[in-house]
């Protein structure tokens, strides 16, 4: 096990002995994206004569050496005075230009006000680019504008170094390419997909091969045959302490193993190695974790084979408002999203740390590293937030955390086709947790529904008592049905929450804090019932959908959640009650047009409809104003 | 003439009638860098069956309710526990994982220490993505992360927006494409390559014409003909107030013209129009105002039909040194590069502002932007600086400021090959200004080769009086000869500066403050010689390589300047004297990595030699400390 620094270190210095990758001369016009491979001087100069650098009158300036407002001087035309527009070569024999604004036009004559000095309004030639000037250096990034500046000089053609070749082996028996639907216990291979697209944005040149089984002869071909035609291989899966992860002993049955185990998370099973001139990674197995080792590790080595520095993304800097625990002895990354309120700086709101949350990847405006040495950061502190998404991005974000709702998607969608589109970021984490987020300066909104048992009121004293301080509006979104969700045909006859506690019926629970748990508890003490006396009680989901999902597949016979989750999944539906489901957003938001936004689509009666179809769900109060503090 | 911000809401309120553009259905695997056109929800979980979290055994987690590390609970293998590795479905029967490091292994048993819940470290159908799940909505720029998300959902292909086409028509009599040698008073149109270049990056399809002739009826029928099949057309150049600029006219003339003109520079000769349905935009020839005009007008069009947010460059706020003035009316955007020296803020060094600079438009790490209301900046001020580099790149910057010279061009590239590899940004100012530039804090280093005639000494005297308070180490680069720059042959037979002042022959100068201005007016002193005794003593250019070429172009007869531009440019050469060439450093920036590589590449044998092959040239002293402070 090494540390993710120092592993980064062993890498580089290791093939601080590879040389560059070799040149190809390509058209100027499709170098874009490439990297030069040889400095490269002006041929030409541009302009290539001298040019009229302003719309006007070519002159001779010795002619006009007495002009003044008091004795203008008259020029022939075309003989003292030639016409010329911005650009036009500089007519023999004339040595200025007098701009059009500044001349008085005649028919056969002009008149100037004013003396014309020799070069005046003349573009010398290569008063844009000169001959001989160094126009790139070798490992230049070519941009557009890097593309402009060759042209003007005249250089058609540009070495530039190869793409450097990437062979992605993505190993594991149960794995089927993307495209191809995966059997029972089969899994779908798209890690390979994923990362090849982040190769190619790397500069590189992926080849991406068909998954290899997990067993020891056939990998070691595969990773031998592969270093023969490419400049690296990456192994996606394999790398970890399993019984089936046989890539780190291949590489150094085949060559050298320089690294096994980063203290890194997501990241950890990462092996790094040598066979012959070629570096081999073994990537993890989990999609978050290649994605991040991918960019640490093999996107440097790529960097080094084009001969460039290592492109770093922007950072900002942001609050962390809750604490966050980490290991010591670990450099953990952690996805955020940010959170802008008008403030000074971003709020960095921690997604779910699991490697495999490959929507929390996909949905991270940036990376926060915490380093090996610490055990976290407390609330309040500041963080270097690296950015994976454009300022833009983040600043037109609603980040809202809180209950999961089926509604909160037909929102997020409505909110995208907005001008300029705004993006709503719903994290699923409970309402309890929605509530304390908002506490905590994290968040523009939070969806509840918590009922309060002793008023039978939902939201308003947990709000009254969590967040006394706090001044904020609570807005209704919808009343929506809740019910047991079960089979298809209630195959065991499921009447009320009382029968989950009959022999042979499994529950699928949620998490503590979501309103969802809250209710249920409610529910089962109405009924006289022990949560011991219903089995299942301790397994949990997320959301209403991984209920629902857990039924379909029989790992469960019911769940507590909404209608519109048992319609999406094709469940039978037994009512239960109707609950409230609120947003709660804080007064210092509601001047955000962003905020202001989502206010307006609740009233759209497109929206409405769109929700109601949903099924399990009323509108009758969507937009009202419930409560405020 | 509009103002560039109202200019730009024009454009977009007449735009906010176009819809969005049509999809196109793509593999998934192939969609990075396009735009979503619906919003897509899971048709699959991931993983599609309940699967194991970690390496280790399968069990049923009822059996090892009363482990604990006094009661071990032993359990046979394979009924009872199943060895797993992470990934594998979970067993049939089975409901628990117990992690390998977590059991004692024996022969046909495990033993457990602890009791296992139902569902530890099992991995829930759904728990990567759930089936109905909203994964991306539609306007969503997808990234290879969204690729991996909407595979592991199963999503093979997805509905992204057609790329907008936009047609460039750039026009002029005198254009030739780029890859054409320019004949005689002809250009090179490399506006466009440079523009279909910087379109492709912002998602959009160009197609890039030929050169249409300054005609107004061959200019009507090109851009009528481009607005039948494309979703935007610019037409580059010909938009000015000249008597070729047609443009403004021609789209008047068959439909309407919104905008002619913009106070903003570079960019001001733009012209914002609508032919049918079809924006038709009006660039300026410039080919930095051309750059930048798309920048600001063409791209958000683009990103309308895209049905996206404009994305937006990242931005720091650097210090500015110097004042920036700026005419009050025009919105004046300046190109700047970044000196980082390991302060908090880097400063912005203003790079040359003409519209026509395309070298200091591809150096540039920034943009600034002076609001149309300011007079400009005062020194000393804060701005902001949209970038267009990386930060990585602007971190390994040098910018220095001062004299030009050729062997930096050599310096440059070798330090573009150190690893990590650095980047000199050598701008020519002139000797004077570069010392000057030091004084404000702008610029790493400074090259100065100014002559004090009193003392015959170079440099220290002009430090001590502009720079008394500056800690500095003045280091030797090379000696140089200088002397008179002429056509090959000598054919006016020159044989001393005293000659410049013979009729018939032409001068091409330095500008004020350069260390070669300074010498030649020493020399002419000396001489006994006045200034207007020279003809074309008032002609300027501001490199040796600008003098050469124009001594080539026979715009001039001779020029002072140094023996390698001369052979650069196959001239002669009349040898005058040898100067010293130093690089001027503030203490300060002597711990900065990239400084000591610097100096570190003066004592290499490899670039004296590179050096000395440029002709003129004595390293007798490179790297020697001739002066300290």
């Amino acid at each position: 096990m090494t540390g993710a620094e120092q592993a980064l270190e062993l890498l580089l210095s290791r093939a601080a002995g590879l040389p560059v990758l070799p040149a190809e001369t390509i058209p100027t016009t499709a170098a874009a994206g490439r990297v030069s491979a040889e400095p490269i001087y002006a041929p030409s100069s541009a302009p290539t004569f001298p040019a009229a650098a302003m719309d006007g009158y070519a002159v001779v300036s010795a002619l006009t050496f007495a002009a003044s407002e008091a004795r203008p001087v008259s020029l022939t035309v075309p003989q003292q005075a030639q016409p010329v527009d911005t650009g036009d070569a500089l007519p023999a024999g004339k040595d200025a230009i007098c701009k059009i604004e500044d001349v008085h036009e005649q028919a056969g004559s002009i008149t100037v006000l004013a003396a014309a000095w020799p070069g005046q309004h003349v573009r010398l030639v290569g008063e844009e680019v000169t001959a001989g000037e160094l126009l790139v250096t070798s490992g230049q990034w070519l941009r557009p504008r890097h593309l402009g500046l060759l042209l003007a000089a005249q250089v058609w053609s540009v070495p530039v170094r190869r793409r450097p070749v990437v062979t992605l082996i993505p190993t594991g028996s149960e794995c089927v390419p993307a495209g191809e639907e995966p059997g029972p216990g089969e899994l779908v291979e798209y890690n390979g997909p994923m990362l090849a697209a982040a190769l190619t944005q790397s500069g590189a040149e992926p080849r991406l091969l068909a998954p290899v089984a997990d067993v020891p002869e056939a990998l070691a071909e595969a990773i031998a045959q592969a270093t023969e035609n490419s400049d690296l291989v990456a192994v996606i899966a394999g790398s970890s302490a399993g019984s089936e992860d046989f890539v780190p002993h291949v590489i150094s049955q085949l060559g050298e193993l320089l690294v096994h185990g980063v203290r890194m998370m997501p990241g950890k099973p990462l092996a790094l190695g040598w066979l012959g001139d070629t570096p081999v990674i073994g990537l993890p197995g989990y999609c978050v974790a290649a994605w991040i080792a991918l960019d640490r590790y093999v996107r440097p080595l790529i960097c080094h084979l084009l001969g460039i520095g290592v492109p770093q993304r922007p950072r900002v800097t942001a609050r962390v408002q809750r604490k966050l625990p980490s290991s010591a002895g670990i450099h953990e990354v952690i996805r955020v999203a940010l959170c802008e309120s008008g403030g000074r700086q971003p709020v960095a709101v921690p997604l779910p740390r699991g490697s495999g949350s490959i929507i929390s990847l996909a949905r991270a405006h940036g990376l926060l590293a915490i380093e090996e040495a610490s055990e976290g950061l407390d609330a309040g502190t500041e963080a270097d937030v690296e950015l994976l998404a454009s300022p833009e991005e983040i600043a037109r974000t609603i980040v809202a955390i809180g209950s999961h709702d089926l509604a909160l998607a037909v929102l997020t969608e409505r909110l995208a086709q907005a001008r300029p589109p705004l993006t709503l970021v719903a994290l699923s984490t409970g309402s309890a947790e929605g509530l304390a987020a908002l506490g905590r300066g994290e968040g523009l909104m939070a969806g509840t529904h918590l009922l309060d048992p002793a008023t039978q009121e939902y939201n308003v004293t947990y709000i009254q008592r969590w967040l006394p301080d706090l001044p904020l509006i609570l807005v209704n979104l919808t009343f929506r049905e809740v019910g047991l969700l079960v089979s298809p045909g209630n195959p065991q006859a499921l009447g009320d929450v009382a029968d989950l506690a009959r022999d042979g019926v499994t529950l699928i629970n949620r998490q503590p804090g979501s309103g969802t748990r809250v209710l249920l508890d409610f529910l089962l003490q109405q009924r006289g019932l022990q949560p011991q006396a219903v089995a299942g009680y301790e397994r949990e989901a997320y959301t209403h959908t991984m209920v629902a999902e857990a039924v379909r597949q029989g790992t469960a016979d019911a769940g507590l959640g909404i209608r519109a989750a048992a319609s999406a999944f094709g469940l039978d539906f037994v009512p239960v009650t109707e609950e409230r489901y609120d947003l709660a957003i804080p007064r210092a938001f509601l001047d955000l047009d962003k905020v202001a936004a989502v206010l307006q689509v609740l009233g759209e009666p497109d929206f409405r409809s769109e929700v109601t179809r949903l099924g399990g769900y009323s509108v009758r109060s969507m937009g009202e104003i419930v409560y405020e503090q």
